[in-house]
């Protein structure tokens, strides 16, 4: 049975960067894009539309609405783009151990894997300076912003694995990498990782 | 600044033993039994009612809770312990670099010393087991039992620090001892600790 570690974050904890490493240092595989660009080539959704309906739950936005809103074999088209990321993250977690970022990795693998389960927080603060000194954009994001995202992915999670996105009971691993920093986060998930039985 | 672990844990989870540990480990103190003792020294408190009315909301217990309603100066004689015991905290942490077990130290000491705030939970089969191999009880606890007395840790750190108990966003590193096992734990906070600027 594979040996998985997979990474659950808060928006701009740093999270995706903290699992690239922890992957580089354990030669292991880590899934993230790599999830996107294999559901759009195999069910032809476009990967704008994967990236925001295969993690968030609603938005404001009135095109994704009504497009995700469409029925098809009376399955709503969001519905099916779960059954497909379910899938193909059973499919990427089967061929080896792996790191696996976000989108319910963590439930879906529940039966299917050995997982570590990570958690990455940090304060309001330090992740609005990170998206502004990571990601170079230019205006510091609202507070609004960052907890919008936040609410759409826990409502998400929420809807398809009925689990508490952040509710400590269900990870093995919760790191505050404002606290902890980015290195310690990831020596901490590798040394973790390497004591599993 | 003194440089402090507070570990606050779900009830049987071993997070008593994985602070000890700890402590030994980094050749520093650690506070559990010792903040009772001093308590009961300088207040006149009884041992018994300190452990109960200085973590844990009221209980069933008649006798308790008509003895913490008691009121002297305005304040309950729960009240007084909390005051009792926070000045008792602040104390013992300005003394050095230290680990203290639960009793809301983590809140406490917000802006009194460095701290890396832990939390140790494990699922409840974990903690039935480990009740009955570490404390020998003959009987299997029951979920109820368990589950009571978190809530009123949970509800006694509630009152006294309006922050929730067990809460990701209020702790650095939050642990799975049951799936991760007591020597991976106390290694990690260890080496979380060790890591702090």
């Amino acid at each position: 049975m594979s040996k998985i570690i997979t990474v659950s974050r808060e928006f701009g904890s740093g999270g995706r960067t903290i699992a690239k490493r922890v992957a580089e240092k354990l030669g292991i595989a880590c899934y993230d894009q790599e999830i996107i660009d294999k559901i759009a080539k195999e069910s032809g959704f476009c990967e704008e539309f994967i990236r925001e309906k295969g993690e968030y739950a609603n938005t404001g936005s009135r095109f994704f609405n009504a497009l995700s809103a469409g029925y098809a074999n009376g399955l709503s088209l969001q519905d099916r783009l779960w059954i497909e990321q379910e899938r193909i993250i059973t499919e990427l977690a089967s061929k080896g151990d792996c790191v696996i970022v976000g989108r319910c990795a963590d439930v879906i693998l529940r039966d299917k894997a050995q997982c570590l389960k990570v958690f990455i927080h940090a304060d309001m603060q330090k992740r609005m300076e990170r998206i502004v000194n990571v990601y170079g954009e230019t205006e510091q994001p609202t507070e609004r912003r960052l907890k919008d995202k936040d609410k759409r992915r826990k409502a998400y999670y929420q809807y398809y694995t009925d689990t508490a996105w952040g509710d400590v009971n269900n990870y093995h691993l919760c790191l505050d990498s404002g606290v902890l920093g980015i290195d310690s986060c990831v020596e901490l998930i590798v040394s973790a990782y390497n004591k599993l039985g």
